[in-house]
Protein backbone atom coordinates (compact mmCIF):
# COMPACT_ATOMS: atom_id res chain seq x y z
CA UNK A 1 0.00 0.00 0.00
CA UNK A 2 1.30 3.51 -0.81
CA UNK A 3 0.17 6.39 1.50
CA UNK A 4 0.24 10.34 0.58
CA UNK A 5 -0.40 12.69 3.52
CA UNK A 6 -1.39 16.19 2.48
CA UNK A 7 -0.76 19.24 5.60
CA UNK A 8 -1.94 22.51 4.77
CA UNK A 9 0.36 24.81 6.85
CA UNK A 10 -1.18 26.02 10.67
CA UNK A 11 -2.56 29.61 11.79
CA UNK A 12 -0.81 32.37 9.93
CA UNK A 13 0.30 35.65 11.58
CA UNK A 14 -2.15 36.91 8.35
CA UNK A 15 -4.85 34.57 8.61
CA UNK A 16 -5.49 35.72 11.97
CA UNK A 17 -5.72 39.51 10.63
CA UNK A 18 -7.77 38.02 7.73
CA UNK A 19 -5.29 39.58 5.19
CA UNK A 20 -4.73 38.14 1.76
CA UNK A 21 -0.87 36.42 1.95
CA UNK A 22 -0.54 34.44 -1.69
CA UNK A 23 3.41 34.40 -1.99
CA UNK A 24 4.18 37.02 1.27
CA UNK A 25 6.22 35.16 3.51
CA UNK A 26 4.73 35.55 6.69
CA UNK A 27 5.11 33.07 9.94
CA UNK A 28 2.95 31.17 11.80
CA UNK A 29 1.60 32.50 15.09
CA UNK A 30 1.87 30.44 18.30
CA UNK A 31 -1.49 28.47 17.38
CA UNK A 32 -0.24 27.55 14.61
CA UNK A 33 3.30 26.02 16.01
CA UNK A 34 0.91 24.11 18.32
CA UNK A 35 -1.69 22.87 15.95
CA UNK A 36 1.38 21.76 13.75
CA UNK A 37 3.16 19.96 16.57
CA UNK A 38 -0.54 18.23 17.03
CA UNK A 39 -0.41 17.30 13.46
CA UNK A 40 2.46 15.39 14.07
CA UNK A 41 1.68 13.84 17.12
CA UNK A 42 -1.01 12.59 15.45
CA UNK A 43 0.43 11.14 12.66
CA UNK A 44 3.00 9.11 15.30
CA UNK A 45 0.25 8.19 17.36
CA UNK A 46 -1.55 6.73 14.01
CA UNK A 47 1.52 4.68 13.31
CA UNK A 48 2.42 6.76 9.94
CA UNK A 49 6.14 6.76 8.60
CA UNK A 50 6.81 9.10 6.07
CA UNK A 51 9.60 8.28 4.42
CA UNK A 52 10.43 11.98 2.27
CA UNK A 53 8.88 15.26 2.81
CA UNK A 54 8.18 17.89 0.61
CA UNK A 55 7.07 21.86 1.14
CA UNK A 56 7.21 25.26 -0.06
CA UNK A 57 9.46 28.06 -0.29
CA UNK A 58 7.44 29.66 2.26
CA UNK A 59 8.00 29.64 5.97
CA UNK A 60 4.74 28.90 7.34
CA UNK A 61 4.75 25.67 5.63
CA UNK A 62 8.78 24.82 6.10
CA UNK A 63 8.08 25.67 10.17
CA UNK A 64 4.97 23.46 9.82
CA UNK A 65 6.53 21.00 8.62
CA UNK A 66 9.66 21.08 10.97
CA UNK A 67 7.28 20.91 14.23
CA UNK A 68 5.54 18.05 12.81
CA UNK A 69 8.73 16.36 12.10
CA UNK A 70 9.96 17.36 15.44
CA UNK A 71 6.87 16.13 17.47
CA UNK A 72 7.37 12.92 15.38
CA UNK A 73 10.82 12.61 16.29
CA UNK A 74 11.97 12.19 12.56
CA UNK A 75 13.96 15.65 12.27
CA UNK A 76 17.00 13.93 9.96
CA UNK A 77 13.60 12.91 7.12
CA UNK A 78 14.93 14.26 4.04
CA UNK A 79 12.54 17.47 2.68
CA UNK A 80 12.52 18.58 -0.51
CA UNK A 81 11.08 22.23 -0.85
CA UNK A 82 9.85 23.88 -4.27
CA UNK A 83 8.52 27.25 -5.41
CA UNK A 84 6.13 25.05 -7.08
CA UNK A 85 4.10 24.24 -4.38
CA UNK A 86 4.01 27.81 -2.56
CA UNK A 87 0.65 29.06 -1.92
CA UNK A 88 -1.65 30.75 -4.83
CA UNK A 89 -0.49 34.03 -5.72
CA UNK A 90 -3.07 36.77 -5.12
CA UNK A 91 -1.46 39.94 -6.81
CA UNK A 92 -2.18 43.26 -5.60
CA UNK A 93 -4.61 42.41 -3.21
CA UNK A 94 -1.82 40.53 -1.29
CA UNK A 95 -1.63 42.19 1.95
CA UNK A 96 -5.21 43.93 1.71
CA UNK A 97 -7.50 42.55 4.58
CA UNK A 98 -9.92 40.29 3.12
CA UNK A 99 -13.63 41.91 5.25
CA UNK A 100 -12.31 45.36 3.79
CA UNK A 101 -11.59 44.18 0.16
CA UNK A 102 -15.02 42.42 0.44
CA UNK A 103 -16.91 45.65 1.66
CA UNK A 104 -15.18 47.76 -1.14
CA UNK A 105 -15.52 45.46 -4.18
CA UNK A 106 -18.67 43.35 -2.80
CA UNK A 107 -18.69 39.76 -1.91
CA UNK A 108 -19.19 38.68 -5.10
CA UNK A 109 -15.82 40.22 -6.97
CA UNK A 110 -13.87 38.74 -3.79
CA UNK A 111 -15.02 35.67 -3.97
CA UNK A 112 -14.35 35.23 -7.59
CA UNK A 113 -10.62 36.40 -6.91
CA UNK A 114 -10.76 33.76 -4.52
CA UNK A 115 -12.80 30.99 -5.17
CA UNK A 116 -13.30 31.49 -9.31
CA UNK A 117 -11.26 28.68 -10.96
CA UNK A 118 -9.92 30.88 -13.76
CA UNK A 119 -10.09 34.42 -13.07
CA UNK A 120 -6.67 36.33 -11.51
CA UNK A 121 -6.83 39.34 -9.01
CA UNK A 122 -5.19 42.45 -9.98
CA UNK A 123 -1.33 41.66 -10.99
CA UNK A 124 1.52 42.95 -9.36
CA UNK A 125 3.44 45.67 -11.20
CA UNK A 126 6.96 43.49 -12.31
CA UNK A 127 8.82 46.73 -10.17
CA UNK A 128 6.37 46.43 -6.89
CA UNK A 129 8.97 45.87 -4.18
CA UNK A 130 5.94 42.65 -3.09
CA UNK A 131 7.56 41.13 -6.52
CA UNK A 132 8.63 37.92 -6.41
CA UNK A 133 10.81 38.97 -8.94
CA UNK A 134 13.04 41.18 -6.92
CA UNK A 135 13.30 38.09 -3.94
CA UNK A 136 16.46 36.46 -4.28
CA UNK A 137 15.23 32.91 -3.29
CA UNK A 138 13.35 32.70 -6.73
CA UNK A 139 16.63 33.91 -9.03
CA UNK A 140 16.88 30.43 -10.15
CA UNK A 141 13.46 30.27 -11.98
CA UNK A 142 12.84 32.16 -15.25
CA UNK A 143 11.24 35.43 -14.72
CA UNK A 144 7.86 34.29 -17.46
CA UNK A 145 7.58 31.22 -15.04
CA UNK A 146 7.43 33.68 -11.83
CA UNK A 147 3.76 34.83 -10.96
CA UNK A 148 2.40 38.10 -10.31
CA UNK A 149 -1.31 37.05 -10.23
CA UNK A 150 -2.94 33.66 -10.21
CA UNK A 151 -5.86 32.19 -10.88
CA UNK A 152 -6.54 28.56 -8.67
CA UNK A 153 -6.22 27.76 -12.58
CA UNK A 154 -2.54 29.01 -13.04
CA UNK A 155 -1.72 27.53 -9.26
CA UNK A 156 -2.75 24.12 -10.66
CA UNK A 157 -0.99 24.79 -13.51
CA UNK A 158 2.50 25.52 -12.46
CA UNK A 159 2.04 22.91 -9.55
CA UNK A 160 1.42 19.90 -12.21
CA UNK A 161 4.89 19.22 -13.12
CA UNK A 162 6.35 19.30 -10.11
CA UNK A 163 3.51 16.89 -8.59
CA UNK A 164 3.67 14.39 -11.76
CA UNK A 165 7.54 14.99 -12.37
CA UNK A 166 9.20 14.63 -8.53
CA UNK A 167 6.24 13.57 -6.24
CA UNK A 168 4.46 10.90 -7.39
CA UNK A 169 7.62 9.16 -8.85
CA UNK A 170 9.08 8.98 -5.83
CA UNK A 171 6.65 6.39 -4.84
CA UNK A 172 8.94 4.12 -6.97
CA UNK A 173 10.96 3.15 -4.15
CA UNK A 174 8.91 4.47 -1.50
CA UNK A 175 5.50 4.05 0.53
CA UNK A 176 4.74 7.01 2.28
CA UNK A 177 5.39 10.68 1.16
CA UNK A 178 4.21 13.79 3.77
CA UNK A 179 3.38 17.51 1.39
CA UNK A 180 2.86 20.50 3.36
CA UNK A 181 1.97 23.41 1.62
CA UNK A 182 -0.91 25.82 1.12
CA UNK A 183 -4.50 25.76 0.37
CA UNK A 184 -4.70 26.31 -3.13
CA UNK A 185 -1.51 24.23 -4.05
CA UNK A 186 -3.39 21.29 -2.25
CA UNK A 187 -6.34 21.80 -3.50
CA UNK A 188 -4.50 21.14 -7.03
CA UNK A 189 -3.52 17.37 -5.71
CA UNK A 190 -6.74 16.92 -4.29
CA UNK A 191 -9.02 17.70 -7.27
CA UNK A 192 -6.14 15.47 -9.63
CA UNK A 193 -7.03 12.43 -6.80
CA UNK A 194 -10.45 12.94 -6.72
CA UNK A 195 -11.64 14.16 -10.20
CA UNK A 196 -13.22 16.87 -8.99
CA UNK A 197 -14.99 19.51 -11.20
CA UNK A 198 -13.29 22.77 -11.49
CA UNK A 199 -16.53 23.82 -9.17
CA UNK A 200 -16.53 20.95 -6.97
CA UNK A 201 -12.98 22.07 -5.79
CA UNK A 202 -13.58 25.48 -5.64
CA UNK A 203 -16.07 24.82 -2.71
CA UNK A 204 -13.79 22.35 -1.64
CA UNK A 205 -11.89 24.31 1.84
CA UNK A 206 -8.96 22.36 3.43
CA UNK A 207 -8.84 22.12 6.93
CA UNK A 208 -5.42 23.95 8.57
CA UNK A 209 -3.10 21.53 10.16
CA UNK A 210 -5.06 18.38 9.28
CA UNK A 211 -3.39 15.46 8.25
CA UNK A 212 -5.18 14.70 4.95
CA UNK A 213 -4.72 10.87 4.41
CA UNK A 214 -4.74 8.80 0.74
CA UNK A 215 -4.24 5.50 0.38
CA UNK A 216 -3.77 3.57 -2.88
CA UNK A 217 -2.83 -0.09 -3.82
CA UNK A 218 0.60 -0.71 -5.42
CA UNK A 219 -1.02 0.51 -8.72
CA UNK A 220 -2.02 3.51 -7.13
CA UNK A 221 -5.52 2.93 -7.42
CA UNK A 222 -6.80 5.53 -4.83
CA UNK A 223 -8.46 3.21 -2.50
CA UNK A 224 -9.37 5.73 0.39
CA UNK A 225 -9.36 9.02 1.70
CA UNK A 226 -9.74 10.70 5.13
CA UNK A 227 -9.01 13.18 7.45
CA UNK A 228 -7.09 12.38 10.82
CA UNK A 229 -8.45 13.42 13.86
CA UNK A 230 -11.36 14.12 16.09
CA UNK A 231 -13.58 14.88 12.89
CA UNK A 232 -15.76 17.37 14.40
CA UNK A 233 -13.23 20.04 15.36
CA UNK A 234 -12.34 19.54 11.39
CA UNK A 235 -15.58 19.76 10.12
CA UNK A 236 -15.40 23.18 12.61
CA UNK A 237 -12.18 24.33 10.68
CA UNK A 238 -13.37 23.89 7.16
CA UNK A 239 -16.35 25.94 7.69
CA UNK A 240 -14.33 28.72 9.47
CA UNK A 241 -11.84 28.91 6.00
CA UNK A 242 -15.04 29.29 3.97
CA UNK A 243 -16.37 31.90 6.51
CA UNK A 244 -12.87 34.31 6.00
CA UNK A 245 -13.78 35.73 2.72
CA UNK A 246 -17.67 37.38 4.07
CA UNK A 247 -17.98 40.93 5.21
CA UNK A 248 -17.57 41.37 9.04
CA UNK B 1 35.29 34.15 -3.37
CA UNK B 2 33.68 31.55 -2.25
CA UNK B 3 32.85 30.81 1.28
CA UNK B 4 32.62 27.96 3.66
CA UNK B 5 30.48 28.19 6.99
CA UNK B 6 31.03 25.71 9.59
CA UNK B 7 29.05 25.79 12.92
CA UNK B 8 28.80 23.06 15.88
CA UNK B 9 24.67 22.50 17.17
CA UNK B 10 24.08 24.46 20.50
CA UNK B 11 24.16 23.46 23.46
CA UNK B 12 21.90 19.84 24.00
CA UNK B 13 20.43 18.12 26.96
CA UNK B 14 23.28 16.05 27.44
CA UNK B 15 25.94 18.56 27.26
CA UNK B 16 24.80 20.14 30.32
CA UNK B 17 24.19 16.73 31.86
CA UNK B 18 27.36 16.30 30.85
CA UNK B 19 27.15 12.79 29.61
CA UNK B 20 28.69 10.86 26.25
CA UNK B 21 26.06 11.36 23.99
CA UNK B 22 27.96 10.44 20.00
CA UNK B 23 24.69 9.21 18.00
CA UNK B 24 21.95 9.33 20.66
CA UNK B 25 19.45 12.08 19.11
CA UNK B 26 19.39 14.08 22.01
CA UNK B 27 17.66 17.47 21.60
CA UNK B 28 18.35 20.87 22.26
CA UNK B 29 18.36 22.80 25.49
CA UNK B 30 16.67 26.43 25.84
CA UNK B 31 20.13 28.11 25.56
CA UNK B 32 20.97 25.73 22.64
CA UNK B 33 18.04 26.78 20.79
CA UNK B 34 18.72 30.73 21.56
CA UNK B 35 22.45 30.49 20.49
CA UNK B 36 21.58 28.83 17.17
CA UNK B 37 18.80 31.43 16.80
CA UNK B 38 21.84 33.87 17.57
CA UNK B 39 24.29 32.63 15.57
CA UNK B 40 21.77 33.18 12.32
CA UNK B 41 21.45 36.89 13.41
CA UNK B 42 25.00 37.11 13.20
CA UNK B 43 25.04 35.81 9.97
CA UNK B 44 22.27 37.73 8.45
CA UNK B 45 23.79 40.86 10.20
CA UNK B 46 27.44 40.43 8.60
CA UNK B 47 25.89 40.09 5.37
CA UNK B 48 26.27 35.98 4.63
CA UNK B 49 23.72 34.42 2.46
CA UNK B 50 24.40 30.58 2.18
CA UNK B 51 23.08 28.82 -1.23
CA UNK B 52 23.37 25.71 -0.01
CA UNK B 53 23.25 24.10 3.25
CA UNK B 54 24.43 20.71 4.91
CA UNK B 55 23.39 18.39 8.60
CA UNK B 56 23.51 15.60 10.40
CA UNK B 57 20.26 12.80 10.70
CA UNK B 58 20.47 14.02 14.71
CA UNK B 59 17.92 16.57 15.85
CA UNK B 60 20.32 18.63 18.08
CA UNK B 61 22.35 19.64 14.56
CA UNK B 62 18.97 19.61 12.27
CA UNK B 63 17.21 22.01 14.79
CA UNK B 64 20.48 24.69 15.19
CA UNK B 65 19.90 24.78 11.43
CA UNK B 66 16.31 25.27 11.51
CA UNK B 67 16.44 28.14 13.87
CA UNK B 68 19.71 29.92 12.26
CA UNK B 69 17.84 29.96 8.84
CA UNK B 70 14.59 31.62 10.75
CA UNK B 71 16.91 33.46 12.12
CA UNK B 72 18.34 34.57 8.65
CA UNK B 73 14.31 34.61 7.03
CA UNK B 74 15.60 31.86 5.08
CA UNK B 75 13.83 29.12 5.84
CA UNK B 76 13.17 28.34 2.25
CA UNK B 77 17.17 27.19 1.52
CA UNK B 78 17.78 24.08 0.29
CA UNK B 79 19.29 21.44 3.72
CA UNK B 80 21.01 17.95 3.09
CA UNK B 81 21.10 15.54 5.13
CA UNK B 82 23.64 12.83 5.79
CA UNK B 83 24.55 10.47 8.15
CA UNK B 84 28.16 11.10 7.59
CA UNK B 85 27.85 14.19 9.41
CA UNK B 86 27.02 12.74 12.50
CA UNK B 87 29.21 12.93 16.01
CA UNK B 88 31.66 10.43 16.23
CA UNK B 89 29.93 7.49 17.71
CA UNK B 90 31.28 7.35 21.43
CA UNK B 91 30.08 2.95 21.28
CA UNK B 92 29.20 1.70 24.64
CA UNK B 93 30.29 4.88 26.78
CA UNK B 94 27.38 6.74 25.34
CA UNK B 95 24.75 7.64 27.84
CA UNK B 96 27.34 7.26 30.56
CA UNK B 97 28.48 10.75 32.89
CA UNK B 98 31.89 12.04 31.45
CA UNK B 99 32.93 13.29 34.83
CA UNK B 100 31.95 9.79 36.75
CA UNK B 101 33.75 7.86 33.56
CA UNK B 102 36.70 9.87 34.38
CA UNK B 103 36.26 8.90 38.00
CA UNK B 104 36.35 5.58 37.23
CA UNK B 105 38.97 4.84 34.20
CA UNK B 106 40.92 8.14 35.10
CA UNK B 107 41.25 10.88 33.13
CA UNK B 108 43.97 9.41 31.18
CA UNK B 109 41.67 6.70 29.24
CA UNK B 110 38.56 8.97 29.14
CA UNK B 111 40.70 11.68 27.69
CA UNK B 112 42.13 8.79 25.39
CA UNK B 113 38.64 7.98 24.29
CA UNK B 114 37.46 11.63 23.74
CA UNK B 115 40.74 13.03 22.44
CA UNK B 116 43.12 10.62 21.05
CA UNK B 117 42.88 10.10 16.90
CA UNK B 118 42.76 6.53 16.50
CA UNK B 119 41.91 4.98 19.66
CA UNK B 120 37.99 3.63 19.99
CA UNK B 121 35.69 3.69 22.86
CA UNK B 122 34.34 0.17 24.09
CA UNK B 123 31.91 -0.85 20.90
CA UNK B 124 28.12 -1.52 21.35
CA UNK B 125 27.04 -4.99 21.09
CA UNK B 126 25.12 -4.97 17.57
CA UNK B 127 21.66 -5.94 19.40
CA UNK B 128 22.48 -3.07 22.08
CA UNK B 129 18.72 -0.97 22.01
CA UNK B 130 21.64 2.03 21.40
CA UNK B 131 22.56 0.51 18.12
CA UNK B 132 22.02 3.19 15.10
CA UNK B 133 21.57 -0.98 13.38
CA UNK B 134 18.33 -0.73 14.92
CA UNK B 135 17.34 2.15 13.96
CA UNK B 136 14.99 2.99 10.68
CA UNK B 137 16.72 6.14 10.04
CA UNK B 138 20.50 4.01 9.15
CA UNK B 139 18.32 1.48 7.54
CA UNK B 140 19.54 2.32 3.52
CA UNK B 141 23.15 2.31 5.04
CA UNK B 142 24.73 -1.12 4.68
CA UNK B 143 25.24 -3.05 8.10
CA UNK B 144 29.36 -2.65 7.75
CA UNK B 145 29.21 1.42 7.44
CA UNK B 146 27.07 1.79 10.42
CA UNK B 147 29.51 2.14 13.40
CA UNK B 148 29.24 0.48 16.60
CA UNK B 149 32.06 2.46 18.11
CA UNK B 150 35.13 4.98 16.42
CA UNK B 151 38.22 7.25 16.87
CA UNK B 152 38.45 10.53 15.54
CA UNK B 153 39.98 8.79 12.92
CA UNK B 154 37.30 6.65 12.20
CA UNK B 155 34.96 9.37 12.29
CA UNK B 156 37.10 11.37 9.58
CA UNK B 157 37.05 8.57 6.74
CA UNK B 158 33.34 8.37 7.02
CA UNK B 159 32.70 11.85 6.97
CA UNK B 160 35.34 12.42 3.65
CA UNK B 161 33.43 10.62 0.69
CA UNK B 162 30.68 13.34 1.85
CA UNK B 163 33.29 16.18 2.07
CA UNK B 164 34.67 15.70 -1.34
CA UNK B 165 32.05 14.27 -2.77
CA UNK B 166 29.21 15.93 -1.99
CA UNK B 167 29.78 19.44 -0.32
CA UNK B 168 32.77 20.41 -2.18
CA UNK B 169 31.67 19.98 -5.38
CA UNK B 170 28.41 21.66 -4.44
CA UNK B 171 30.89 25.25 -4.72
CA UNK B 172 30.71 24.68 -8.23
CA UNK B 173 27.47 26.87 -8.90
CA UNK B 174 27.64 27.94 -5.38
CA UNK B 175 29.52 31.02 -3.64
CA UNK B 176 28.29 30.29 -0.30
CA UNK B 177 28.00 27.35 1.74
CA UNK B 178 26.54 26.18 5.31
CA UNK B 179 27.50 22.81 7.00
CA UNK B 180 25.85 22.81 10.61
CA UNK B 181 26.87 19.60 12.62
CA UNK B 182 29.10 18.05 15.47
CA UNK B 183 32.61 18.82 16.83
CA UNK B 184 33.95 15.82 15.57
CA UNK B 185 32.77 15.71 12.03
CA UNK B 186 33.44 19.22 12.33
CA UNK B 187 36.92 18.96 13.35
CA UNK B 188 37.68 16.15 10.10
CA UNK B 189 36.88 19.32 7.40
CA UNK B 190 39.11 21.63 9.68
CA UNK B 191 41.86 19.04 9.90
CA UNK B 192 41.67 18.98 5.99
CA UNK B 193 40.94 22.59 5.25
CA UNK B 194 43.82 23.88 7.81
CA UNK B 195 46.36 21.16 7.07
CA UNK B 196 46.54 19.84 10.73
CA UNK B 197 48.26 17.11 12.65
CA UNK B 198 46.41 14.58 14.13
CA UNK B 199 47.52 16.12 17.59
CA UNK B 200 46.69 19.33 16.36
CA UNK B 201 43.18 18.66 15.61
CA UNK B 202 43.03 16.85 19.32
CA UNK B 203 43.69 19.74 20.79
CA UNK B 204 41.33 22.29 18.78
CA UNK B 205 37.93 22.65 20.57
CA UNK B 206 35.52 24.16 18.36
CA UNK B 207 32.75 26.29 20.15
CA UNK B 208 29.10 25.78 20.09
CA UNK B 209 26.50 27.80 18.11
CA UNK B 210 29.72 30.31 16.08
CA UNK B 211 29.76 30.42 12.90
CA UNK B 212 33.39 29.28 11.65
CA UNK B 213 34.21 31.14 8.09
CA UNK B 214 36.33 29.91 5.80
CA UNK B 215 37.19 32.12 2.61
CA UNK B 216 38.51 30.90 -0.26
CA UNK B 217 39.96 32.47 -3.95
CA UNK B 218 38.14 31.30 -6.91
CA UNK B 219 40.62 28.31 -7.67
CA UNK B 220 39.82 27.14 -4.03
CA UNK B 221 42.92 27.84 -1.99
CA UNK B 222 42.18 28.99 1.43
CA UNK B 223 43.17 32.82 2.04
CA UNK B 224 41.19 33.32 5.72
CA UNK B 225 39.62 31.53 8.68
CA UNK B 226 38.33 32.83 11.40
CA UNK B 227 34.75 32.52 14.10
CA UNK B 228 32.29 35.18 13.75
CA UNK B 229 31.68 37.40 16.91
CA UNK B 230 32.66 38.66 20.52
CA UNK B 231 35.94 36.94 20.84
CA UNK B 232 36.04 37.06 24.21
CA UNK B 233 33.19 35.11 24.39
CA UNK B 234 34.58 32.53 21.88
CA UNK B 235 37.71 31.87 23.64
CA UNK B 236 35.40 31.22 26.80
CA UNK B 237 33.22 28.61 24.89
CA UNK B 238 36.23 26.97 23.59
CA UNK B 239 37.73 26.60 26.81
CA UNK B 240 34.55 25.45 28.89
CA UNK B 241 34.42 22.70 25.85
CA UNK B 242 37.81 21.27 27.09
CA UNK B 243 37.07 21.13 30.23
CA UNK B 244 34.23 18.80 29.96
CA UNK B 245 36.25 15.22 30.18
CA UNK B 246 37.81 16.70 33.81
CA UNK B 247 37.03 15.26 36.84
CA UNK B 248 34.65 17.42 38.33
Amino acid sequence: MKTLILVRHGESAWNKLNLFTGWTDVDLTEAGIKEAYEAGRLLKAEGYSPELCFTSYLKRAVKTLNQMLDAMDMDWLPVQKSWRLNEKSYGAIQGLNKADTAAKYGDDQVLLWRRSFDVQPPALDMNDERSPRLDPRYNEIPDNLIPLTESLKDTIERLMPYYRGTILPAFDNRNTLLVVAHGNSLRGIVKELKGMSNDEIIKFNLPTAVPYVFQFDDRMQLQRDFFLGDQEEIAHKMQSVANQAKKK
